[in-house]
């Protein structure tokens, strides 16, 4: 008589595609692994008595209103504290452009929610953001993938790629997750100037963009558009922009913001208030406190410090102890470096391998809508471990990566899973 | 040549209906208006002290942690405590059992993700939770619903309405909102008896279970289920039990939870992840820090005391200042009361005549799916206006629904909008 719900519920949910990464993270949580695979930033670069002062006035002085119940389009003082910072970098916003995330993922779900019917095509880079594609993948989305090189998406295949009309592009133009490239200037203006053309609006995902480690920051999408297109009636245009705290502040406390027209904005926050009702007032109350008399920039100045050693520490390691036979991307920014294996090589394989000598990383087909394209590609992350273990991770790597190599090439086997 | 966003956006973008309470509710923020249409906690009961004391100590120990990225299933110290927190009302619940939401909106949301697809039938309570509906819309929810009496869901309309083979039904047993009623036992053996008999998973929502100020506690449908049904095997059955810290601790912090077998956790942790990650790391571990040692006992009493006082100021105003022609329900718990008025009247015309009297409710059709059905009821809300307030509130709109009433009745018009 009695069905158990597990049973049932089988046959009434919807399909939910497990996530390998998330199963791979686990495999490298023992504490004697140096994991290059996550995506965290250092906790020793976390402003944590700055949080403990802002904690304390906030309490002190408007305690009931941080834990109550607050408006669905975030806190007022933080969206217009964003606003202006967003102004340095051309950006010209107001309050009502901006809407507080529950960090970036959220912007992303609340985007797929609000665009997305099954079977449209979104257009991508391959490789792209793995949390997007999960964002996206909930809502039916399909892909139209065009390829990245050292200046980010190649926009000479761009035209084509968008004649099969894709819904929106989701494009992250610095320091690309997983890529570690830049989308350089003047692919910038072809790709403004292409989405205008056909009328396909552009997601900008921006949560690394301040995390620039040599060069010259380049013009936010969303700016360029403007100025070529004139649209100086103060109104934005065909990009909507992302960006989070998660990288420059704490990721713990997920709080991000999406930048649009304010016609967009009221049609994300009813989803957001069917989503969260608003995220944390205490956090976003804190975060403000925290960033709001110049803090960050001066904080934001003492993580690129830490983070470019780490890339250089990287870099090193990777010339001393890859083969030759190996290449890697050389991020300007941000928080991953992208390195590319000889054809034919079994990435879940050298994963395993790598496992073995307590280093991990994530193997690249995480970051194809299809899968499997990516297969002789690895992400690392540089900004979770210090420089010592970064060096000894590397070594290691380096080992399982030449063995795996010499047997590849000589058609010898080594392991037990192949 | 430049379509501009809006415009391209109007094409692009599903229908977003706007929400009629938001906009409502925007009326009544001036501070002359006494308002009982919220359902906002009282900010004076918060433990505004502890969570600074909270606050001190988790960023003294454990900085680096509570800022960092955290697991998609919660903080697990915090999920271990709720499991043996509910263990007192008979909820036998394991670590694998509980997955934290930013706030039970957000459970909602998941949940929908998860069940809903496009015209999929929910079987819901009229009137229902609003941010429910909100939640299930987004996603092609269609409703059967089956009325409640002072004792809760008219289970004798049920066996009918669950021939139509709703995917779920979601239910709000104790004090619910907007009725402010409670389901009686009896009824509660046979809502779980006919959810089995038809196959029909229960969502029960109880965010207000621990506000009782009179009477006994009843058993959670989550209980019943097991226990009529004899599963015994340590699995949970037939019902998911949703709750949340929003009417206990404070709503600010966004933090719920669900009780549900280990394959359906996993499968709303896969959707949670592509939804915002995690929930705030920090608010869970303060959270934690806040409740932990036995606090949540003593505060709760502490809630009961002060919302119990204002209930029955709110029952005693209503007896001395409405019309005899109205009457309203007498909540055993929670934050709101229901109240009817005669047939025939215009519960927007009232709501305008009330907001120039300074006094603010939600008029019923927000609660219904279809949205007319309630045109003759106002919710109110009587945990976050202090005593006086309520007496004055309650006084000025009863005069307004004196007026209201004798111009109906003898058919002469008032006021400018009619």
């Amino acid at each position: 008589m009695s069905t158990p719900w597990a049973h049932r519920f089988a046959q009434r949910t919807k399909a939910v595609k497990s996530s390998t990464i998330r199963e791979l993270l686990k495999l490298t949580q023992r504490p004697e692994v140096i994991s290059f695979a996550g995506g965290l930033p250092a906790p020793e670069v976390f402003p944590v008595e700055r949080f403990e002062d802002a904690c304390h006035r906030v309490l002190g002085a408007k305690g009931g209103m941080a834990l109550q119940y607050s408006a669905s389009e975030g806190y007022t003082p933080l969206r217009e504290y964003l606003a202006q910072r967003m102004a340095r970098y051309g950006i010209i916003a107001g309050v009502d452009n901006v809407l507080i995330t529950s960090g970036s993922q959220q912007a992303l779900d609340l985007i797929g929610k609000l665009l997305i019917n099954p079977g449209d095509r979104i257009l991508v880079e391959a490789p792209t953001y793995l949390g997007a594609l999960q964002a996206f993948n909930v809502y039916g989305a399909e892909y139209v993938s065009v390829p990245i090189d050292h200046d980010g998406l190649r926009t000479d295949q761009l035209d084509q790629a968008l004649r099969s009309g894709p819904k929106f592009m989701y494009i992250l133009p610095n320091f690309q997750n997983p890529g570690g490239v830049t989308l350089c200037e003047p692919r910038r203006h072809e790709l403004v100037l292409l989405a205008d053309k056909y009328g396909i609006p552009i997601i900008e995902d921006d949560p690394y963009g301040q995390l620039r480690y040599e060069g010259e920051h380049l013009p936010p999408l969303l700016v360029l558009d403007r100025e070529n297109l004139r649209r100086d009636d103060g109104k934005l245009g065909n990009v909507l922009y992302l960006s989070t705290f998660s990288k420059t502040l704490a990721p713990g406390i997920r709080l991000g913001w999406i930048v649009a027209p304010p016609d967009v904005i009221s049609k994300l926050v009813q989803l957001k208030q069917g989503a969260d009702l608003h995220s944390s007032t205490f956090d976003q109350m804190v975060a403000y406190e925290v960033v709001h008399e110049g803090f960050l920039d001066e904080h934001v100045k003492k993580i690129r410090a830490v983070y470019r050693e780490r890339r250089d520490v990287m870099l090193a390691a990777l010339a001393e102890y890859f083969p030759p036979e190996v290449t890697w991307t050389h991020p300007e920014g941000g928080l991953f470096l992208w390195v590319a294996l000889p054809e034919g090589m079994d990435m879940q394989h050298l994963f395993q391998a790598a496992l073995r000598e307590n280093v991990a990383f994530v193997p690249g087909d995480c970051f194809y809508p299809g899968g499997d394209e990516g297969s002789r590609h690895m992400r690392l992350n540089f900004s979770h471990s210090n420089p010592q273990q970064i060096r000894e991770g590397i070594r290691r790597l380096g080992l399982a990566v030449a063995r795996e190599l010499a047997a590849h090439q000589t058609g010898v086997l080594v392991g037990v899973e192949r």
